[in-house]
């Protein structure tokens, strides 16, 4: 069994889609071959069932089938999962089935509703306890889609206060300063945080600069991740940048907020990794116009490459 | 079986609690005394698993129970039930099993994301396919809520290209001048929607007087929206509105966003209707405060009853 | 001159509307018909250029014009003055005019912009340092136009920091809990802000009942206010609670967010107070039916008051 | 003077830069040497007090003194002005003072507070029914900011009804589709429109081959806006994307909602066109590390310029 997350974990976690049929149904065959493909492309571990990976469109069966086939093929690929959900009973439900299974942690959002940065820190308090304090906590802070926002205090007090919280995933946009708010608090006694970091990956070089310790996001080039933050971890940051950068049309294309699962998905399946780019509905589809936009920046990607040696 | 909802729908649809026990089951045998309870103060029909019925936090099979045992005892009053979910295959299989159990109707919201207009035509084109054109529904107006704001004229061409689009559960607020905008529409030539009122009824007697059918909201003491809107239908204009007053300082109070639902349990507590005042997590609660505030409102409304003879 | 605001006023401070002619000027005539409207209903004091106050339609040149002429016919009413804007220095300018013109303190409200506690904090820090320590201040709390949601803990820490920060004006809602949050950790060593309520009076009641010093609002019957208050302050509850609600069906139409600003002005001169009900554009208007609905609820004010003896 | 803009207008139009002295006041002088900058790098035109001009921070007499400054020094650069105010009286005196003035057009947001795409209709009527059919408007459509998502339909039914709103500020985003449905609608009849690009030029080669007519955004390389959208006027297009690319890394750091404005002028004083990189408070301030991040990416666009040869 894999071990779990804890402060130091390191690495890039790629946000894993959920396959569908035509027909809308999971894809477990996909699965397989996505859990492949992500390993092929040298990730240290997967986060399923998140925001990307349509976990709201499952039912809880659909859910828990989901896991038991990542969990099956993962092997000593380590897996967060993501268990936020409307009510904190059914959260802690499948977060203690999730780590029964093996799962190396849990990811939750704050909750909608009326946001306010007490009620934030009353959530997690309520959380956890449900939980337990054995299950390794990643506090999701996405406030372009929670429509919560959160300062450091909040998530550095939360994690000081809460020992199992022991990741920040970083989504916060503009969020640069947030990543150099945690470090510089920890230097001055806040216990440390893994902070791996989203956002499709946009500004990943400048993350990794400022003390990230790497990429929990899902752009369909696992390896553009993996490639930028082993080469950062070796310290060569030029090689590093100019690695990323041959990625960087394509992935501030896939970065589109909502609309860019479909484009996501479309590449996956492109690359062999899926058979469908189905999403659920209400979920986003391309136009013909949408491919060929995409096809020509796939097309330019491999070029660069090519270029780059 | 009850009839189904249509364009012509009037009366009080209260807008049913989940019931739920102090360790946080679903509790039934308070949902047979809630509908009788509902039933005794003559209400017109009833709404279930709506946002105030906690329907995020219930798991599809639990609603699924809780639907049955409010259709088993609701006998010849009509339900509606409220389908909304993140995907639209969920909403519409929880839609069919609602019908085939002798619902009136279902009532969906516009899906959060990127709230534009367009996209919410599109999505009840969507969700209405997936239902069948047999399947009445009821289209819920709630922007506080959703923070998906509509215009009349959107509204209008929906319930005129899907014709199964009958009724406007109106809560956008502030909110009269659309209901004048639609009934004034309708004598334009677009057909006649049925509007019931929400917002815990705050606005109800002007609601009337511009031309709603009556109220869809869940005030606990639901005798009071019946009588007004009784008297409202006679002419009664004047008594109607003393009476309602008599209640306008608790509506008021319990009409608060959130919270509301904590104080709205907790009176049909002590009115006998339901066994506990238990809210799933993460849920309001009442403090100590709230609780004598309550019972001063409570105290006083009594009172106010007896003046008015 | 007036004594300044300091963390024990309490009382009524009316949020005075500025009046325009039927062209849009400025009608400064109005402006002294109102201030005697005002201190007829035996306010404590006025709060001008506020929100309601359409300040951000005037010049800065009109700001000047109006907060002199409110100036000259306060006498010894103590006058607040809002003054946020999108830029410090604006503020800061209006502010130190307004004081040495013998303003009693002036209000600011969080600037828009991407919504985090730490930057609410960083920005009043910021305000006070350009005000000066001299000036009072009022930290408007209004989440529902400002969307900046904030927790008591900012309030109280940036209070307690900033000594200059002496008064609450508490607008939040649902927010009855903040009051009783604030008093809580003011008995825990916090120092005590005075807290002057918002939101139209809609729970003045409630809010004087959990410590709150008073209202800050700009009910078109200002009386209702002052004599909720007053008979609070001397004990007599039900009293209080009585005449109050004598207002309340036309308190709670006129409370509606944004509309409501229309309405108050029409009943404004209705009374006499101002010459005509104009708005700046863009500006809610009346229609007709709005103008009936009206009518009818400020002549059934006119009989409970009657009734009330 | 300079022709005004059309629907056909085409090319790049910068968003100008307020500069600032290190005390905050306007730094006329920086003007100056800031438009010789913009024309020496090809663009077609200027916008200025746009929401990156920090024109909410500036006086209304400093915003005529702006205006003047850069008209007086435009020359037959055509200038488009950015009028946006919380009163439409405000709005449209500037807007007169600026066509008077030689300007080519004026760019209108829609205004804030409770957005329906129904009230962004009635809005854009009053604006242009004061400024009169004779001042050529651009409608900014930047919901990030205002708040307020609109449908192309409404954009469409506005340019068609309101014969002087000629011009799209494109810069909803995810917004490619937008951009499609509009030049689609076109060719079904809608009068055409005139598509300029924002967003910092996130999109600008997908958003040209999908029918933009160029850009309006104000990176602070406008070299790199020309030089793309030359090049895919002359069908170029892949030469077009690989000078483009050179550029991302920079670009999409500058891009950051708010933060980059700081970012912006930080490169425009590092190149030479203004005197500080000053911005008026509240605003950004970039920090050591912030500054070492920028030097780096700086130096990095060099090279890659280099390396294109």
């Amino acid at each position: 069994m894999a071990r779990t997350i804890d402060r130091t974990t390191a690495g890039v976690y790629i946000i894993a889609a959920t396959p569908f049929t035509e027909t809308g149904a999971v894809d477990f065959d996909s699965i397989d071959r996505l859990v492949e493909f992500y390993r092929g492309s040298g990730v240290t571990g997967m986060t399923i069932l998140g925001m990307m990976g349509e976990a709201d469109k499952l039912t809880p069966e659909e859910r828990l089938a989901v896991l038991d086939r990542f969990m099956a093929r993962a092997g000593d690929l380590p897996v967060v999962v993501g268990v936020s959900d409307a009510g904190i009973a059914s959260l802690s439900d499948l977060a203690h089935r999730a780590m029964d299974n093996g799962a190396a942690g849990v990811m939750v959002a704050p909750s909608r509703g009326p946001a306010r940065e007490d009620r934030v820190i009353g959530y997690f308090h309520q959380v956890c306890a449900a939980l337990g304090d054995h299950v390794p906590v990643v506090f999701q802070d996405f406030p372009q889609v929670t429509g919560v926002s959160v300062s450091p205090r909040t998530i550095l007090e939360l994690s000081r206060d809460l020992a199992q919280i022991v990741m920040l995933k970083h989504e916060d946009c503009p969020g640069l300063a947030k990543i150099s708010a945690v470090r510089s608090a920890e230097a001055n006694g806040f216990p440390r945080m893994s902070i791996l970091c989203g956002n499709g990956g946009l500004y990943l070089p400048q993350e990794l600069a400022r003390g990230a310790d790497g990429a929990m996001t899902g752009f369909a080039y696992p390896e553009a991740l993996v490639g930028t933050v082993n080469l950062f971890a070796e310290g060569r940051i030029e090689e590093a940048e100019d690695f990323y950068d041959a990625y960087l049309p394509i992935l501030r294309h896939e970065q589109q907020l909502g609309f860019g699962l479909a484009l996501r998905k479309t590449i996956l399946m492109k690359r062999g990794a899926i058979s469908t780019a189905a999403t659920r509905a209400p979920g986003p589809k391309l136009s013909a116009i949408d491919m060929v936009e995409l096809d020509r920046l796939m097309r330019r990607t491999e070029l660069k490459l090519k270029a780059l040696g």
